[in-house]
């Protein structure tokens, strides 16, 4: 599919991405680029990549990356404007290519189209935003999975002055790992995001931490049934990759959690007034749409198995 | 064990309690009431109970419960009153034997108190709180399941004017089924559930309510990842059971809950005004007590898979 791929950030999404391009030969060379070395040193050692070192510059300057066709920023949202102004200054100095395509993994897509608007001054045509819906609560290098994606949505987010051609590349290296793809805008991802997974990561941290900070935790914690194991899951995850998100999303967030906190109000003021007519309308509406929801993942993963 | 018991509400939890009672043969003779007259009649066709009805007293005149034991109560927390008022009813009448011991499997345990006080003008001695810390999303006879307790907490609220005695032969029972038996008075009870489950269930609902009010909510659904899925697993739960569990558990869930909104507050604010360091710092404890709680959960696992 192409013949040089260059991965910056080797954590689970990036190493997940390299892995999945192996495990399906989409590519001839692979380059990366982490700052943490040793990530870098273990995949070389082990024979996934070509090449790589702990800066893009230092790496370009070997020209090895002449004829990169497509670079993949898989680091946290708030580094990839640095990682862009890299690039421009490799593409500058010709150790990149001038059409060589980018794309990124990052939750938030609103801020990364600043920053690159930022870096560019315009956006580039050959810029596509991408965010595979798909993840682990583990993160790094060794907790990378080829299959990651697989069945997995992964939502293209083009822009205004967006190549169709490059786009389109984009979308076939990620239906070659399995997932299948949408597209909408950047802002119109970015507010759904935040209801489906930036709301409940608050919530659910907001939840243990109150727990956590009751003198006999321990001792709540082992009471703990399925409700509160199921609840809290998600609040093991990464807090340095989700206070970005928040940050990056912070619009879309607090608009989510203004409208979450009413309703929350009323179901409050229902308790308070035994207002049983309300409270149960309210469960039956949520009974229902979890129900549904419940259907579209048992074809989705009836859909994985199958394929 | 026993010889007689009789089990008032054949739902999830009474229809499970049945079947763990007679896959462990601990009583000679099972009798049932439920006043879904279709799950009784099936009970006894599948030779489960040796009798049952839809209504305890017409059970109890046909003398067949002069000798019982014990009597678990697992119908819904506010349909309790009535079957304690229909038990000394019987009691009175000499159709039930007066040292009867009366179990029940409420989830909330303040209010179970209070109704038998204003039934029997005191707490009976052989009236013993318990509450199994177990449960599906699924509800009614059919889904139950004789290993459902097995390796989970099964709390004991004794009160001030318990036997000994009754409250051991209660404990033994669920033993016996396999539960872990632990004591605690019933408004610490109330307490600690209200944050481990009543809240997490409250959140939920609201969190997949608001989805599905959104106009583009099928859309949504289709991008909701492995956050909103867990998160939400719980809304699915019995709306009725879970309103009657709020109202009756109300000034504990309120409590929760104004603590809760101040956390979420002090969250949002922190995101409003990039307060970096108080985002992290909360979501590392968050996450710390959460991996606490992980590693429970596996010990619990392990003493399932070995028992
Ligand atoms: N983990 C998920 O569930 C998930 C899902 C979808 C998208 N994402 C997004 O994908 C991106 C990567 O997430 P992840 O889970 O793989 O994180 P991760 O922490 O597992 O890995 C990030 C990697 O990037 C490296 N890195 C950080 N800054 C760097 C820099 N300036 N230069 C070079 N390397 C740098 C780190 O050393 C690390 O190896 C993030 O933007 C995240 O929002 C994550
Ligand atoms: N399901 C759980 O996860 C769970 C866990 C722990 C405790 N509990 C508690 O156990 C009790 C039973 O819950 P469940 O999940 O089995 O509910 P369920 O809805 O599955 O079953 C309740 C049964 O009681 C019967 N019933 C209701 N009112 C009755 C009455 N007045 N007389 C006779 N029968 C009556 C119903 O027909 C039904 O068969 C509730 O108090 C609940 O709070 C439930």
């Amino acid at each position: 599919m192409f013949n040089n791929i260059l991965i910056i950030g080797l954590g689970l999404i990036g190493g997940s991405i390299l892995q999945g391009i192996i495990d399906n030969r989409l590519a001839d060379n692979l380059y990366a680029i982490d700052f943490d070395k040793s990530v870098i040193d273990n995949a070389i050692d082990d024979k996934l990549i070509t090449n790589g070192d702990n800066e893009l510059l230092t790496l370009a300057r070997t020209d090895v990356l002449k004829d990169c066709e497509c670079i993949i920023i898989a680091v946290p949202a708030f580094a990839v404007k640095n990682i862009l102004e890299q690039i421009k200054t490799a593409i500058s100095h010709k150790l990149l290519p001038s059409d060589v395509i980018i794309s990124d993994t990052a939750s938030t897509k609103g801020n990364i189209l600043k920053d690159a608007f930022a870096v560019f001054g315009k956006l580039p045509p050959n810029l596509v935003l991408a965010h595979p819906i798909a993840g682990a609560e583990k993160s790094g290098f060794m907790a990378r999975n080829g299959a990651l994606f697989k069945s997995h949505k992964l939502i293209i987010c083009p822009h205004d002055f967006n190549h169709q051609n490059t786009v389109d590349k984009i979308a076939t290296l990620w239906q070659a790992l399995g997932a299948s793809v949408d597209f909408m805008p950047a802002d119109k991802h970015d507010e759904v995001l935040a209801l489906t997974s930036h709301l409940p990561h608050l919530l659910s941290y907001a939840l243990t931490f109150q727990l956590a900070k009751d003198e006999e935790s321990l001792n709540i914690f082992r009471y703990a049934g399925g409700g509160f194991r199921d609840f809290s899951r998600i609040s093991a995850s990464s807090p340095i990759m989700w206070h970005d998100i928040f940050l990056a999303n912070k619009q879309a967030v607090l608009k989510g959690l203004d409208n979450y906190q009413t309703i929350l109000n009323q179901l409050k003021s229902a308790i308070e007034n035994d207002n049983s007519d309300d409270l149960l309308e309210t469960f039956e509406i949520a009974k229902n749409a979890r129900e549904h929801f419940g259907r579209l993942l048992v074809e989705k993963e009836k859909l994985k198995n199958s394929s």
